[in-house]
C-alpha cells in the first residue's frame, strides 16, 4: 500500500510551502504506521489543462498519473485562495476527470477502493468548503472518503498569518491530521480489493 | 445491518414527493440485497432548530435520531431550491451536529465505520454542488462516504419539469441510484467495525 | 429608504445572538447614515417549508415578507454551522424564491435595483462559503451585491470561542462591517429606479 | 465604457468553445447597445501560478490584466468540470486577487463601482454553483455582481450533449443572457462613479 500527497500550492520549488508543511503532518502519521508515501508539488509539473490522461507534448501530468495510479490513498493539500481550493488543485481534479471512466479488467472503476483525504492552509478563512469542494469532486470519480479524513489551518477574521508564521492552533491542526491519517488508513485497509471479484 | 432515508422535501405527507421517487429506487436495491431499509419525511417531524441531540418539548429529532443510530447506511435526499439543498435536509444535518463528539465505550466517534449517500432531485440545477454540500457536512460528522454513492435528476437549462412529469434520463438516474446502492453495501460491509478494537 | 437585517441565528429571543451583535455594527452604520433600519429575527417567527408567498394557516412569513417589500436594503446575517449557512437562513431564501416572478407595474422583476449584503459569523470557518451561497441565492432572485458589502467573524483553527467571547479580530469584522454599510448605501442610492421608466 | 468577456474554457484557439458561443449572445447584446466589447479567451495567454499582478518572465497575465482595467464590465465566461468552475477560471480569480488591495488615487479600490457578470455552459450540471463560487470571488474582490447578470446552458441528468450540438433550451439561455446582458448595463451606468468624490 501506498499514499500519494499531491501539493497544489500555486508556489514552485524550491519555496516554502505552508501547506507542504502541514501536509507532512499527516504524511508522518501514515509513514510511521508503515505505509510508503510519496510527495508530488504539482505546481513543479507543467500539467496542461484539458480532461484526457494525456494532453501531448510537453504534457507534465502522465507522470503525475503513474504516481496517481500507484496510489491506494490520496491527499490533495492545497492553500485558499478567494475562499476556495487553488487553481493547481483544480487543475488536478480537472485531469483526474478522465479516470470517472477508467475500469480494471473485472470492470471495476479505477478509483473504487481507493481513499482520499484533504489537508488545506490559508491565511483567513475557508477550509471547510474547500473540503467539501474536493471531496465531491474525488467522490465523483469514484475515490471513498473517510470520514474526519481532512484537517486545516486558518485563522480569522481577515487576512492574516500563514500557517508556518503563527504557532496558534497548530496542536489542533496536528491532532486532528494524525486522526485523518488514522482513518484513511482504517478505510484503505478495509477497503482494499472490496470492489474485486 | 439497516438503511435509513431521510426524505427531506419541503412538502408534507401524503403530498407526492418526487424527491422520494427517486430515493426509493436506491431503497429498493439495498432491500433487494437483503438488507433492511427505513424511511423518513423529515417535514412531517416537528424538528426544531438547534444544535443538540433535543431541543425539549415538541421536538420532533429524538424520534428520528433513533432511527438514525439504527441504521449503518443513511441516505440524505433532498429537492433542490436555488440551486442547493434545502432547508430541512441543513435542518437535519445541523441537528447531526451533535454526533461529532459523541462516541461509544471504546471511543470511537459514533459515526466512524458508517456510511452515506445522497439522493438529489430539481426542476433545474444543482445536483453536484448538493451533493457537495451534503457529503461535506457528513464527513465533517464522521460519516464515510464511498465513491459514486448518490444519484440525482435534473434537467436545464432554466426551469423546467420534475423528475415525476418528464421519463426523459430516468435511465440514467436509475442505473446511477443501483450503482449507489451497491457501493454503499460494499463500503457498509468492508467498514463495519473497521475502527473497533 | 429602508434597510431591513434578517437574523438567522438558531435561537429564539430573548436568547443573546453572536450574529446579531455584529449584524448590529452594520446597521447602526447604516443608520448613521440617515436611513431607517428593521430588524427580524426569523426563528421567532414560524416560517413554514415551501416556495409560495404564503402557505397558509399559522405561516409567520407573510408578515415577515412585508418587511422585505419596504426594504431598499437587506441584510441577511447567519451563524456558520458545518462550514454553511444556517437553516434558518435556507428558510428564509426558499421563501423569498417566490419574488423571483414577481414583477411591479413596468414589468420590472421585485428585487431589481434593491441590494443585499451578508453578516456572517462562527466558532471555527466557514463565512466566505456562507458569503458565495446566499449572494448566489439573492442574485438569482434579482438583487444586486454590492462589492465587498459583507463582514463577518470567526477564528480557526477548530471548533473555538464566539464572536462575544473573544475580542479577537473585533476591529477588522467592526471595520469591515462598516466598509459594507457605506458599499451598500452607495449602491442602493446610485441603483434605486435604475431599472423604471 | 467597455465590457470585457474573458473566456475560461480549457481549449487553445481555434478550437471551437461552447462557453465562448454563449457568452458571444452576452457580447453581442452589450455591443448592440453600443458598448465596445472585448474577449480574451485565457488558455491561449501564458497565465502563471500566482496572486501578484506580474510574476515574472513570461507570464501572460499583464496583458490581460490591462484589458481587465479598461472594461467597466466583466464577464467570466466558464466551462462546468466536476460540477465547478474551469482550472482556467480560478486561475484567474486568483491572478484578480491582487486588486482587492488596489485603490485609486481618491483612495477608492479598484473595482468599486465596476459590474460582472457569469455564463457558463456544461455537459451535466453544476452552473448555479459556478454562478455562485465566480459571483463570491468577484465581490471579495470588490465588483458589483447585478441581480440575474449571468445565464448559462447545461442538460442532466448524466455527462450529455454540449451546448453547440443539442438546440433545446438555448431559447431560454439566450434569452436570460440577453436580460443578463440589459442589468449589466443598467448597474454599470447607474454605478460609473458612484464610490469616487
Amino acid at each position: 500500500m501506498k499514499a500519494l500527497t499531491i501539493n497544489c500550492t500555486l508556489k514552485a520549488s524550491p519555496a516554502t510551502s505552508n501547506t507542504e508543511a502541514l501536509a507532512t503532518v499527516v504524511a508522518d502519521e501514515i509513514q510511521q504506521a508503515g505505509v510508503e508515501t510519496d510527495l508530488v508539488r504539482a505546481v513543479d509539473h507543467n500539467i496542461l489543462p484539458g480532461v484526457s490522461n494525456d494532453e501531448g507534448e510537453g504534457d507534465g501530468w502522465p507522470a503525475v498519473l503513474d504516481r496517481v495510479r500507484a496510489a491506494q490513498i490520496l491527499i490533495i493539500a492545497t492553500p485558499t485562495w478567494l475562499g476556495q481550493p487553488s487553481s493547481v488543485a483544480k487543475r488536478v481534479l480537472e485531469r483526474m476527470d478522465a479516470l470517472i471512466s477508467e475500469t480494471d479488467d473485472e470492470g471495476v472503476p479505477f478509483a473504487y477502493g481507493r481513499v482520499a483525504g484533504v489537508v488545506v492552509t490559508g491565511n483567513e478563512d475557508g477550509a471547510h468548503h474547500v473540503i467539501s469542494e474536493i471531496s465531491g469532486s474525488l467522490i465523483d470519480i469514484g475515490y471513498t472518503i473517510p470520514g474526519q479524513a481532512w484537517t486545516y489551518w486558518n485563522r480569522g477574521p481577515g487576512p492574516g498569518d500563514d500557517y508556518l508564521s503563527n504557532e496558534a492552533g497548530h496542536d489542533w491542526s496536528h491532532e486532528t491530521g494524525k486522526t485523518a491519517a488514522r482513518n484513511l488508513l482504517t478505510a484503505a485497509r478495509s477497503l482494499e480489493g472490496a470492489w474485486s471479484g
